[in-house]
């Protein structure tokens, strides 16, 4: 079996040690090149005891430098880098012809002024903004631009659970598009692997608690795809919380009804009954993160409230997963032409 | 010092064992008669080895029985029973004169009409609704209701989370009564002390789900109180949620602003700034469960969203706590003419 | 790809469903068959949500019997049934012409006698002990054993643990056999999918215990197969604790050391250097469960304490994985004439 | 009720909150200082939120200094400092007339020698080493010594749980000294509120794991206290691991038994049926840490182990609590003639 040759830069985090393992376990994918200026030197299986004696393992952690990455032979570069840095290395990738899927937020957003707005810098690279493709292979046309794209934005964790609910309703006009409020509920892997106290197990064990309400970054891409959906610009309320789980994000929103509460359920189906990777629960059911985690798939359900003319729509996915890494390797699937599910029928 | 007798009737749940820990612990008050038909005969202490060697923990279980509790000298009877069940204990009680704390919804709705579409079966005691109050001391003119009050229906754990910070602003007219979309995070006492294995630790640990949406039962008494405070009927969306943790519950609610941004914190501090169990955080602070459980306080954050005019609220409290016993023995204090904190100042 | 035709039966609880999750995923295996008396008629992804979608599982639970599991075409069966249950299913598999790779502790020890004692009851199916190999791959010659035998029985998932590190230092005289103390703390998923209260969420977080001492049935096969290696019959000390995680044993033997301190690494790596699920982490590094939960893998570190003459081995692995399912697997592919790290190399 | 005023020095961490917890909650304990580097100039309240609104709340930390801990007017004052920083703040609160209870180790040894072999530095103070009492209470003689000290040394959270159970045996020569094999599990609280990764949640929840053996630096108290019980220098094997719990220590310990089976339970008994905060579980018991977690109390079990002359003794303690600060306000009712169990009737 032929296999692809890729890189992982900045995979000293959570993200990127998913991506490691996703990676590791793909049948047509090789790790040529681990970056980590923490790490650089050692062996993957030191650094991540966890992939020790997997075949691809004995890989060792370099400085990240677009020079030594494309030196490996990597056709397809994954950034698991902070936004802002990913940027510089994206330019130089591409500039050697090594493809890039982005994991940070440096290609999500369209328009830099809203890039400026929600990270508080100038945009780093506008010239590629026409050019990146936002990751999500479920979207209308979305997959075909993803296969032909050379930069790919793959998007948040948060943005996931939710625009995939609501992409169908708010194209078939089925709800009040101003009306959306969502809960979303992250696992501390989302935190990043972090030395901060808030962090640690005792703080965040027996902790739950909203933060970063009422705007948080991730709500510039989320109104961005919802906007395009909807045909008009979507101003939505979104709060995150924290819950002491590793992973998994479970997300409730919460939109006035307009179609018929069969409607919902009908566009669903139409949107996602053939895609691999979303499961349709049913109207009545909601979604578990625990069902989700470690595996690509983002579950669905839904519910009609008759008493407040409410939808409410239930999502669960793995933060790290369809929410990170997983939906990167479905794009790398894309670009690389192999088949939807290779390297991502793990459970 | 005088300590008032006490009794504890279905005590060998989450809520029944923590007002025994209260109650153990108050300076004021005596068990004198604890019931549980499954552990009838035992003593306290081998049922709760948590309790052991605790001063008053030599009291044995007896079966529930109105005679029983009477004959033990106690004034003032918890009744921690499920719906239903505790209606009739409630009635047994008073005409024997014994003052009765209710934590079951059997006495908390206003309407037996909505008791029976709630919760699936004709109200068991119907002429005592109109004596009963519902007690949430920090509502306007409540604590001296309850304090002349023969019969309390103590609140459910949810409704507390989501009334408390909501009622200022409906009074004042500074949200819509008809915009309210709250999501709540519950930890998994509140499903009781169960033997299904949806709550065992394999199946919750790492799990974080939606339930009982749109219609949870305690949306009922929600409802109920936020329309005396609208003066108008409220119908709102509430998503309860269940969350990894032993106790605690994390409420957000987001609503239509009406008043100005300042109106919310000055509403809240009008209300609360000397109620002994409600902190008030501040504009643009979150409520943190990991601070209030084992307490019998509530604490209350809020912020803004100019983007979309929207209010949201954040509040944590102990669904055992503030949510259930500590609220109960907030009440009994006022019964028994005891200093409001005494007993609650455990931390 | 030619795929072996493979039945789970008895896979409503944890160890069946990490069966069923590895068989899945297995590049060479095809469920034809999966029973369970409660589950008989319900496809396998309406039971497990998160096998939906999944290649295979489609499948549909059946009624246990085995001309059913035959009639399916099944080649090898596993049983992850009770000890009891198993012995009867187990005969008439064979019979039928079906190799059993049995997971419950029927087959595991070689006198009726010991069974007797530890398990209280006849041995149900004396004549198949015999024939029976005990399924550690790792242990001297078992390998070849297992590839030949129609009977596996695979080992439980506390012996795994404390037999790998042993066996070595015993079979070379390095340690006193009689001075053996262990303790291994196991995840609550090692209770089985009980729907017992202590078991559950509020009773078992927050809680660390040992119970079962000093004699857990797992004792039995313990030294059964340390006897073997030390040519001597051996009883050792072991008490088991149960800790807050899902999966996870974690392992602590404490040993007279008799043979040089140096001896113990060699010891250790001329037994398993070339063994692909077995990790030697080395002198003075402990193992710790998180790197070992949902692979195939035991960890294996050791440290000599030169005050007190003993020699101390750390070993970590999955209960539900090198302890039971993923190490049935290894079995099954020693038995299919699988490459030995067929289906297992997740991580 | 008069109260005796209190500092404590160092109450940034989880030892120090946990006694501000208790002194805040003591009927007779006032808070006249309280201080910390990193805190100083903030109300306790704005540091830890969860005391809030709590009486005696109100303090605000200061730098640490002996003189201004004096003019607070504080009699005793607790350290909660690390090792080799406590004794220079002891010696000068000494002279200043103030009593001190040490919760470092810096006066836990009564060898300067053995100090320095296991924290690997001078001892700093050893003109009070001969001064300071070993705070446990429990031990022989100890509680009229605490009574009269003006230094004592507060155990650490292991010694406890393994010294309490060990003593009466090893004074009545019930086991063999030297064939004592420990091993403890303790909740994360236990590795201090600390920005080291290691402790977060993700890393630390899922993991179970050894750590520091064979040679902890707790170790050197436990064979201080044990060798004073056996008349006899007593070397033991110990290994700590860590569980992920908040708090919590479960030990279990293995020894030759030398005396009758019945000789444990009398043993105990007639050391420890007195004893306020030791709970004897009886024969065949264990010991689970969630009955003691957030109280003083310790519990024990046994088991005697026919097959291999072992006894087996579980126990279980608040490794804050009764294994720091629940010990040290024990100290603090001795020293200020208060009844032994004044503020520490907490569950």
């Amino acid at each position: 079996m032929q296999k692809i040759k890729t890189a992982v830069v900045g995979a000293s985090g959570y993200t990127g040690m998913e991506l490691l393992r996703l990676l590791l376990m793909h049948p047509n994918a090789e790790l040529t090149c681990v970056t980590s200026r923490q790490y650089a030197g050692q062996p993957l299986s030191s650094v991540f005891p966890r992939f020790s004696q997997m075949a691809g393992s004995e890989v060792a952690f370099t400085e990240p430098d677009a020079e030594t990455i494309k030196a490996s032979g990597a056709e397809i570069a994954f950034l698991a880098l902070p936004h802002g840095v990913a940027a510089a290395y994206a330019t130089a990738l591409l500039e050697l012809g090594v493809k890039v899927i982005d994991l940070s937020a440096d290609f999500r957003l369209n328009d830099p002024d809203v890039y400026e707005e929600f990270y508080g810098a100038v945009h780093p690279a506008q010239e590629l903004l026409k050019e990146a493709v936002y990751g999500m292979p479920e979207l209308p046309q979305r997959s075909e631009a993803i296969a032909k794209a050379r930069l790919i934005a793959s998007p948040g964790c948060y943005p996931t659970s939710i625009i995939l609910p609501l992409v169908p309703l708010l194209q078939n006009g089925l709800i009040d598009p101003q009306s959306i409020v969502t809960c979303s509920m992250s696992g501390v892997s989302g935190a990043g692997k972090s030395s901060n106290v808030l962090f640690s197990f005792c703080e965040a064990n027996e902790s739950v608690r909203a933060y970063s309400a009422p705007k948080h970054r991730h709500l510039s891409e989320i109104e961005q795809e919802l906007s395009i959906a909807a045909s008009e610009p979507v101003a939505m309320s979104f709060t995150p919380h924290l819950v002491p789980t590793h992973n998994g994000i479970c997300t409730t929103t919460s939109a006035k009804l307009i179609g018929s509460p069969e409607s919902i359920g009908k566009a669903l189906e139409a949107a996602y009954a053939d895609k691999e990777f979303v499961r349709l629960l049913g109207e009545g059911s909601t979604a578990d993160t625990k069902n989700v985690t470690r595996t690509n798939f983002i579950d669905i359900g839904w519910a009609v409230d008759e008493r407040t003319g409410r939808v409410l729509l239930f999502s669960a996915e793995d933060n790290l997963g369809k929410g990170a890494a997983g939906q990167a390797v479905q794009s790398f699937n894309l670009v690389a032409g192999l088949p939807t599910q290779a390297g991502l029928q793990n459970i």
